[in-house]
């Protein structure tokens, strides 16, 4: 029997352990088509928590007590595809889970990049380094000279912008969360943190960018986005990638410089990565020669054992990682 | 001697009388190149409220104890350029003053459409014509079978988009306060009214678009804007104009809706008239032709006489307006 993560019941707020089972379950029989992969690697990111909720969104609900979905990487060990063959590493949405019986359609083999690790296509290659690729160059429309905020700078998404913005020659500022993260920040070339647990923000933004910004990557939404607004300067562009400020409460935003978007004629735009699906080779010659080179860095944060998965997806909202939380099988 | 209103201190909140006084002023000799205007038609507009903090913004604070400005329509009296002759009607921003000495080069002659008073060059032909159309069409990029909400629709701007939408092939949701002003956007041709007074803006727009929006035309910011937020369908895009609902109280804005910017990869931006100055020549077109065939027609709330400017734009923020809000020497 495999072992797959079932959604017991829609959380309230922050989800529970009690949310969730863990239950043994049977992936089928291998009809036509059909591939076996015995998962390596699993991500656990936070846009999952919107997929607790049952509300129409980017992406269906999870369905209750059925096994969780999730993008991972495995090994093909057994196929009834010729496209496939066991020893094959793929990337597919076959996560929170020890095994997956999948239609050869749905998998992915791992593209040849040299020298980069499988479980990278989780991450700098994969969702987050995407999801940092699409909206700092296209939603955020982010171009060389630009002064680029980004919050969640120590996370999988935010680290991966910091990076590409320097290689991209922009100036940086990053938020984190504590003294270890905003060194973590540093080290990954930003030209000033924020440390928004040492104090309010915007004082904090106001000081690094006396200048203001023009470019804001949001990954929070709340305080964060309210400075942003406060320092934008004219023309400034939002890409609004996450709010995980406000995915487990239902408290209502506060803004109190949304005027400016008028006066300084901001553009938010919201995005997510599946948007850019078709411009992927575009991400992986860029992305690839960036890792090639070490202009970017992958940091994961690693949790072992399929039955520490709810671990490694709460310690998401705690700030438990720095760079891209995994779980490793 | 000449009168002119001046801002005599910073208003706290709505501003009340005694932050302003009417005072005799000399409008000075007529150097080279100077023109003398008599004014016939002030403006008054809700952007004028953000002029009167002393914050940095898209046009500088009003001075303390100064000649106040505004969009006004004059006739010129005598004239020291050769561009310029007696009788000419021209558009200047040397208003909340009955008559002004100024710099040839700060004066616009009234471009000759025909059948068109002078006064629509402050309101379908002017400031709020052009924010309504450079609005919807540029910064929110409507088109043809979008569904659009406007909010103050029977204000100057607003209802300026119903008219321009519905001359494009939108279908238009315009919310106003009240029985009567829901009358006259549904006059305009609007397909369906939210009365905000009547009740929660969401539950209304709600029913009135069960398909969603494509577009949100913000006059007011606030509720109005988050029940837009609720509502808006993918790749939706918001043009923000005005935030009337938040221009005279420091309180921030709540939104419990800010996180379907993402889910439906919304766009939000901000713009002012000003930005399009260089293609006032497509707006004049558009704008003049529909006035012309009776596509838009203009409706104005008229106060005369220079000691009521102040009464006229107080007004603007209890609602006394229905279409532009002028004031006639």
């Amino acid at each position: 029997m495999a072992r797959a993560w079932h959604l017991m019941r829609r959380p309230n707020g922050m989800p529970v352990p009690e949310d969730f089972a863990l239950k043994d379950f049977d992936p089928g029989a291998l009809g036509d088509g059909m591939v076996r992969v015995a998962n390596r690697w699993l991500s656990v990111d936070p846009y999952m928590r919107g997929r607790m909720n049952d509300v129409k969104s980017y992406v269906p609900p999870f369905a209750l007590d059925a096994p969780m979905e999730g993008g991972a990487v495995g090994e093909v060990i057994e196929s009834n595809d010729p496209g496939f063959a066991p020893g094959d590493m793929v990337l597919h949405m076959g996560g929170w889970r020890d095994e997956t019986v999948a239609p050869a359609t749905s998998l992915n083999k791992l593209p040849p990049i040299p020298g980069v690790e499988p479980q990278a296509f989780l991450g700098n290659l994969g969702l987050t380094g995407g999801t940092a690729y699409f909206g700092l160059l296209d939603a955020a429309s982010a171009r060389e000279g630009d002064i680029v905020f980004v919050s969640a700078a120590a996370g999988a998404v935010g680290s991966a912008v910091v990076q590409i913005a320097k290689a991209r020659g922009m100036t940086v500022i990053g938020s984190a969360g504590g003294a270890d993260k905003c060194d973590f920040v540093r080290s990954l070339g930003a030209d000033a943190v924020v440390d928004y647990k040492a104090g309010p923000v915007l004082k904090q933004l106001a000081e690094a960018a006396p200048k203001g910004i023009d470019v804001y990557f949001d990954n929070v939404g709340g305080e964060h986005l309210d400075a942003a607004l406060a320092v934008a300067r004219k023309d400034g562009r939002f890409a609004i990638c996450g709010m995980i400020d406000i995915y487990n409460e239902a408290q209502p935003t506060s803004l109190r410089y949304i005027a400016r978007i008028i006066a300084m004629r901001l553009r938010l735009k919201g995005f997510i990565y599946t948007d850019y699906l078709g411009q992927l080779g575009d991400f992986y010659r860029d992305m690839g020669g960036w890792l090639a080179t070490g202009q970017v860095k992958s940091r994961d944060t690693v949790v072992e054992g399929l039955d520490h998965t709810l671990d490694a997806f709460l310690g998401l909202f705690t700030g438990a990682n720095t760079g891209k939380m995994l779980l490793k099988l």
